[in-house]
């Protein structure tokens, strides 16, 4: 896998972040948002892999079951995000691949061994997105706090409690 | 539904928009695009839904026929756009979701109940755009319109001409 | 097809591609990247094609399988990038369609005709991204290269060789 920084303006960063036959793609993404120090990144792609495997939130179980795609596919749809979980980034991908017969497979990314390219662009933005463990899932979520003694409307722009906490500090 | 301001430069803003367990998706981007008077934006998300409706545009009937997902499904792939009609924000969404087996659904976004999560990046961009009834099909559809006395090609960049005519008033 | 320049800063531009019935989807894309000489550009889109072409690269035979979708379909996602072979912008777009019954199909898109529309948000970078033949598979892919004389790790944010290159003429 390899990186190259395409765009940067005022904090906001594009990456062209390409992998090659044999990458496994979600380690890789958890690398090159560590090595980047990403703290709050969207991300698109498409490819293709030898195999893969995908997971199924399971609402009862409270686990991902996996779904393994044992074949060459098309990466018809990478959509993912990156945020802080306990300060360290955390990837959060989701993918639709396609079969020989155009039928199609998909689910959280789990991990995917890329033949032979995987395109993804990654647009980092300047402040930070933080995640937290929810309490009925398990899982960890992205959460935004209303800064405290502001009770704006439920759709109101509002700032990250604990970024607006550092921005107090300064 | 909660939203944040991550990055903004002339006129360009980026949110990510954060959906919790039971919030309809689609009213709320609706109703985040109106409260922020989105006049033209593009989004992407990811999360899941504890059961969806989508629409199918049937071509013959020139309506959308409606298929229910009434199961726990990963959202794989959310992507949409925002335009004015009549001067109010349109949402425009379609959506793969995943089922247990790993086997995906989509089509047209019109109602989809949020468990957990659903995290949206909405980008918006400082021009408009602007949807019209389009006769054929009955569907509001986004118009690029060559500004008057203007003939170049098919594929030139070309103005809107609602807003090169509000430039012109200046 | 039409487009607009809806937001341009630091050479970062970003358009609205608009497809109309019976305009042909990769063609237009093409034709699109070329007159605007786009070196480095991603898209997402969404719309409906009333049918498509689809592509599965089989790696056995290092060739593309064609996978025929012979009616109206949404196009539920469709994300792609664009890249410079030998001096041309060179598309490679992914689309995943959905039928009536909600069932999908998806592949690299070879062909698609739209009805009644096809909404392509492209976002170009300034600098641009190179192809060039893969000998395993037959294939152009977007290939990064590391400056001479700099050895850094795989993760490393490392410029374009040609690029860095011309840089190193001015």
């Amino acid at each position: 896998m390899k990186s190259r920084l395409i765009h940067e303006e005022h904090g906001e960063k594009t990456f062209a972040v390409i992998f090659d036959t044999d990458d496994e793609a979600m380690s890789g993404l958890v690398a090159f948002a560590r090595d980047n120090a990403l703290g709050a990144a969207r991300f698109t792609g498409i490819g293709a892999f030898r195999d893969a495997t995908l997971g199924y939130f399971d609402w009862m179980s409270k686990s991902y079951q996996k779904i393994k795609v044992g074949e060459q596919v098309e990466v018809l749809s990478l959509i993912g995000d990156v945020a802080l979980k306990d300060g360290e980034a955390a990837v959060h991908a989701h993918v639709v691949v396609g079969r020989s017969d155009g039928t199609t497979r998909g689910g959280h990314l789990i991990e995917g061994h890329v033949r032979p390219t995987l395109e993804v662009i990654v647009i980092e933005s300047p402040l930070h997105l933080q995640k937290e463990i929810d309490e009925t899932s398990g899982l960890a979520l992205i959460r935004l706090y209303e800064p405290e003694g502001c009770h704006g409307g439920a759709y109101k722009t509002i700032a990250n409690r604990r970024t607006s906490g550092r921005e107090a500090d300064r």
